[in-house]
Order: C-alpha cells, then sequence, then structure tokens
C-alpha cells in the first residue's frame, strides 16, 4: 500500500529543491530501474507493477530495501512518463566527490550545458565511447534532473562526474584540454591526440572567455554546407568519435 | 489589421491536416524566418513585430506578399515559441517532386524517422555536411511540422527532399546504399566509400526488414562502452562525419 505521504514525497521529487533536500531522485522506467539496480547505485524504494514484479523476480530478489506494488494508473501519476507499465526507483544521490583523471583516459567537461535533454544525450554518447570521467561547470543542468535521467537512457548508472569550477579542475588535472571552437583546428586532419579533456560551451554563448585560456588546442568540426552551428550533443558525440578513433588507431 | 479570420487560419496551420488542405505551413522567430525569405520558398503572409521590421527594413523591401504588423503579445498568441518578438511567415509548402542523385552526391535516406525533433536535426546536420539531397519513407515525420522546423534552425530551406517508398528509390537511383546497423562493418576502418545513400532506420525498429535487403554495405559506429544504442539523429551525425571524411581526404 502506498501512503499519501509517500506520493506527495515522490512527487515532491519532480522539483530540484526537494531533491537537494532529501539528497535523493527518482528513475522511471523498465530499462532504466534494472540499469539502476545493477549499479552502485542505493536504491532505497522501488515502486512497482504487478507484472514488472513477476517478470523480474530474480533481480528483484537481491534487493532488500522497500517494494511497495501498484497499478499501472497510480504508477503513471507519481512519474513524468506518460505511459510506465514497469517501475519507478527512488534512489540516493552519490556525493559529489574530486576524482583525478587516470593516465590515458578521455574525460568530457561541459561548461554550462544548460538543457537536460542535451546533458542526458551527452552522458548516453560518453557510455557509448567508454568514457567515463565527466566534470560539470556549477552551471551546467542537474545530474539528477528526471529529464536527464531519462535522456541518458541508463547510461547515467555507469559514469563518474562532479560538479565543480572547470578552471580548478584544469590547473589540478595538468592535462591537455581540447576545446569544441567553429575557429579551430580541423578535426578531421588533426594529429593523433593525447588523452585529456574534452571541454563542450553553453548552447547558445560556447565556452567563456575565463575558460577558453586554458584550452590548450582548439578544434573544430568542418562544415562542408551553410549551417551555422551544430547542437552541442552533437558536436560532443562527433568529437568523442574522432579522438577514439584517432586514439586507438 | 489581422482579421480574425487570419488568426483563426494561421492557428490552423498547426495542424498537419488544415497544413496539407491549405498546401501551407509557418515558420516563426527571426532567424527562420530571415531564412525562409532568403529562399527559394514562396512566402505567402508576414506577421511581424515593429522592431523586427525597423531592423530589416532592406530585406523586407524586397517581400512582395502580404505583410501585417501586429503586438508580440498577439504574435505569441499564433506560433508555438514561448517567445516571439519578431515574426511568423506563413509559407507554401513545395512539391513533392522526384530528383536524382547527381553523380558524386551522398544522399540521406530515412526509413520511419518518427520523432519531428530528430528529423529536424538531421536537416541540419545535413546542411552541415553539405548533404542536400533527402529522402524519407512515407512513414517519416512530416517535413513541415513546426517542431522540425524548429529544430532545423533554418536549414529546412536549403536542402530538397521528396517522400517516396525507398525500395523504388534505390532501384531507380543505382547508388550504394549504406545501412546503419549494429552489426556491420566498423566504421573508423572502413574503406573510402564510393558516394551514395546512408540510410537510417526508425527510432526503436531500425531499418525495416524490406529495406534491409536493398544495403549494400551495411556499416557500425564503434562502441566502446556500454550503452546499448546512440539516438538516430547522434548517429546520422556520427555517419555523415565520416564518409564527408573519407570521401574528402
Amino acid at each position: 500500500m502506498l501512503s499519501k505521504n509517500t506520493v506527495k514525497f515522490i512527487k515532491s521529487l519532480h522539483q530540484k529543491k526537494f531533491r537537494n533536500e532529501e539528497n535523493q531522485f527518482f528513475v522511471e522506467g523498465e530499462k532504466s530501474v534494472l540499469e539502476v539496480l545493477n549499479s552502485d547505485f542505493l536504491v532505497k524504494l522501488l515502486v512497482v507493477t504487478k507484472p514488472f514484479q513477476d517478470l523480474h523476480f530474480e533481480t528483484l530478489q537481491k534487493y532488500k530495501g522497500e517494494l511497495i506494488e501498484v497499478t499501472q494508473n497510480l504508477l503513471e501519476s507519481l512519474g513524468q512518463y506518460q505511459s510506465n507499465d514497469s517501475a519507478i526507483a527512488v534512489v540516493e544521490m552519490k556525493p559529489n566527490s574530486w576524482f583525478d583523471l587516470p593516465k590515458g583516459e578521455l574525460a568530457i567537461a561541459l561548461d554550462e550545458v544548460r538543457d537536460p535533454g542535451n546533458l542526458g544525450t551527452i552522458i548516453r554518447i560518453a557510455d557509448w565511447y567508454g568514457i567515463s570521467h565527466l566534470v560539470f561547470s556549477p552551471q551546467t543542468a542537474e545530474f539528477y534532473n528526471p529529464k536527464v535521467i531519462q535522456a541518458s537512457m541508463g547510461s547515467f548508472t555507469r559514469v563518474k562526474f562532479f560538479y565543480e569550477d572547470l578552471s580548478t579542475v584544469f590547473d589540478r588535472w595538468k592535462v591537455p584540454v581540447y576545446g569544441a571552437f567553429l575557429e579551430g583546428e580541423n578535426l578531421h586532419t588533426f594529429e593523433k591526440p593525447i588523452p585529456g579533456v574534452i571541454l563542450m560551451g553553453n548552447e547558445s554563448k560556447g565556452i567563456s572567455p575565463e575558460l577558453e585560456k586554458k584550452v590548450t588546442q582548439k578544434v573544430t568540426i568542418p562544415g562542408f554546407g551553410q549551417a551555422e552551428s551544430l547542437n552541442v550533443a552533437i558536436a560532443t558525440a562527433i568529437l568523442c568519435d574522432n579522438f577514439k578513433r584517432m586514439i586507438t588507431s
């Protein structure tokens, strides 16, 4: 039985203010809930339908937290999906902990990427390319925003990240910083890069002048037509693809 | 003065049914309206604010159709943008006319890409890479959907396209068809391709079995992590980038 207070609590997690107060967020849909159950995130509460429970009996046996069964209608009223016939998980946030970048690894740094859909898509791209170290400027969209979680398609469980002033991070990491600009070196004729950070800027302003000073090499995706720019998630994908191709060849 | 009937007419163009009946669609926002005015599309009606009119006096002198000045509030009530301080254009659709693929050109074919945001983003990517020939299966999202126009960021004015059964197109074009699959040849070690068609499939089902038979070479974006897939617009961007790199090198 789902109490009125629990309903209220889960619904409060739609708002950043309450997520931060509670240090918890929610994950919805079959794929993402299964991925978070199999990750190192701590799941505090599972709200599931009968069919989900029957289908994933074995996975759920390993789960030690609170579990509540509800109807699909009630489940859908709790989350943001129009349709959800499986589950919602309430999950503890991870601490915002510093890590160093292991030698030979690529990282992605985001300078004020504001759109949650873009952030989620970039997390999925990072996971595809095996880039598991991400750093975000404090003004970047919130990792635990439901739209970020949704767009990441489960990949949010497989990346490490923290929010920090990026100048500080680059000063301490002491690795090359490759910044995406419209007037940099052609990505297609670039020399094999030393692993470091791929830095992407804000959707409309690009990389801030302060961080531009920390960029060791400016990179440009060559254009062959007349579009003025590419979406930041698209540009991130193309940079990751080229860097991985060059580094692994 | 904007008549009640004109208000009703513009608002009706939010719906596909009325767009098709009227053979017209609308374009909103400063950048897109300016691009459509400078394109080979026929603009039938311009609804503008005073500041837009003052700022783009010269461009508007060349415009011969109907022009109505309104307040920003009224303008915003007509379109789908939350904020629009510039203009809306009502534009005539182009006929759905067959074209052949010029020798040496790349084309993009979409097999049932359903999401308007994905279609608009793919049009912007095509324009960035100078790929101006697009073909869409009949079940692909509608080119004139306001969300497609918005996501294309003006690039919809610079591409040629038609909707047609793709098997018919491939049979008549007689060029290589490169299909994006999860089990194809590694894009990073691919041999320099002969220009042809890059075929992308539906968001969840991929390329249909019928069209798979027409694919002359299957291509895969190499993954290095654990994400199961990439969004179709992201994948299109990565294919275009690699094909352009290989063809122009």
